[in-house]
């Protein structure tokens, strides 16, 4: 441990956090399960997000940018297993835990069944919502788009999102399948471990902010990530895009930003 | 075009192919469909597939390996959008371009629909039962399960399948989105490239036959491929094997070939 890490007790950090949410405007149960996601996130090891984002999701809220009491409604196929949802700009938690029940439910319903879900936020580590399929002996998928941050070679702007998946399967004991990866070829905390190190990065790891192919982990983080297996990647985070961006009666959002430039 | 290259009309190409395999044993319906695949995956230019397959699937035909007159049931879920089925051993062109018109059909009722079948064989190209959905303004995925071809790194054995995966998307106009690719980081033919230019190969495309890390087309031509996005890749390629052949009733085919040996 560091000097800049501290030791929490989960029980702690999950009433703490009970207690900072519903200060920020959430309901009670809300607050609740927007407390345990975290706290599993950071449990799991996943300390890219969990806590880390917490600071930015209490600001959001505060501030109004994100809808602390959503009205979560279906559109469309309420009684089918293809459905479509509203909702209502609340916190990605909350929306995506509300979703993935009525996924699971409906999968027990019809065999399988798809909730695609528009004017949600950050919704955290995607294994917390495929994880709520496993747990009830099904396969779980969970996927969003986010806004465009890959490049590729010749491009001076991030091309796609690095749109995370993540997967999981019932294996009969206590541990399920559980994949959870995003659609770049590393993160971008391995180029600042290079940075360190003094190494250089291999040249399918980032392209220079003018687009331009490189192996110094410096130029490779000023300018974008590279999608994993190159066109696979890119093709596979444009496919996210349409499952959810398009399907959820949204755009690519890559050319939302082209239009209106990024929200940041 | 290379000596070794010769131009075929399309037309042609499909009458002489349906008449190989009706006499290699297949009904006139399901000779016009195996020819129909071939032609079509040539003319996309995906020439890793279609007729550079065909001499194996006559073989496998004519020997009795593949059965030429299969009998396809399905085994559970008949009128839910969730089904099982049995290939009976058919050819793969056959069985999949069968049960991907099921799962359009059962698509078109329910919002969305899985199919999975059980003993069937190589399909070609994922990308033309994918594309079956698309031309019907359908989203739409095929993927198989293959024989463990992909290494890891310590492993003196493949770890898993390239388990190709294709997915299709309408998109309005005359083309849809697609996309085929494989689990793998390249074609193995990108090694022989390499080799070819007398060019050192990136460390994550190939290991050695012993698992080990390598630069060395020929070492690593030798060896295994790697997963794209290593992990990220492998995870994909596992995920593929429990949908397809764990759901399926099967079980993952690199327990099989642990048991049994490779079948080639």
């Amino acid at each position: 441990m560091t000097e800049d890490q501290l030791t929490v007790q989960a029980g702690f950090l999950r009433e703490y956090l009970t207690g900072l949410f519903t200060h920020a405007g959430l309901s009670s149960s809300d607050a609740v399960c927007a407390a345990e996601c975290t706290v599993q996130t950071n449990l799991w090891g996943i300390d890219s997000h969990g806590l880390l984002r917490t600071p930015i999701y209490i600001k959001r809220l505060v501030s109004g940018a994100v809808n602390p009491r959503p009205d979560m409604k279906v559109l469309k196929g309420e009684k089918r297993p293809l459905e479509l949802c509203d909702g209502d700009d609340g916190l990605g938690y909350i929306v995506s835990d509300w979703a993935m029940d009525r996924a699971v439910n409906k999968a027990e319903e019809f065999g399988i069944a798809l909730v695609v879900v528009n004017s949600s936020n950050h919704f955290g580590a995607a294994s917390l919502f495929a994880k709520k399929a496993s747990d009830r002996g099904m396969f779980g998928i969970a996927a969003t788009n986010v806004m465009p941050n890959i490049g590729m070679r010749g491009n001076r702007r991030p091309a796609a999102g690095n749109n995370p998946e993540a997967l999981s399967a019932p294996l009969g004991g206590d541990f399920p399948f559980m994949l959870d990866i995003s659609m770049s070829a590393v993160a971008g905390g391995k180029l600042l471990l290079a940075q360190k190190k003094g190494e250089k990065i291999p040249k399918d790891w980032a392209v220079t902010s003018d687009g331009l192919e490189t192996d110094d982990p410096f130029e490779g983080f000023k300018g974008f990530l590279l999608p994993m297996g190159m066109h696979k990647g890119f093709g596979l985070s444009l496919y996210i895009d349409l499952l959810t961006g398009v399907l959820g009666g949204g755009a690519f959002l890559h050319q939302l930003r082209s239009m209106y430039g990024s929200p940041d």
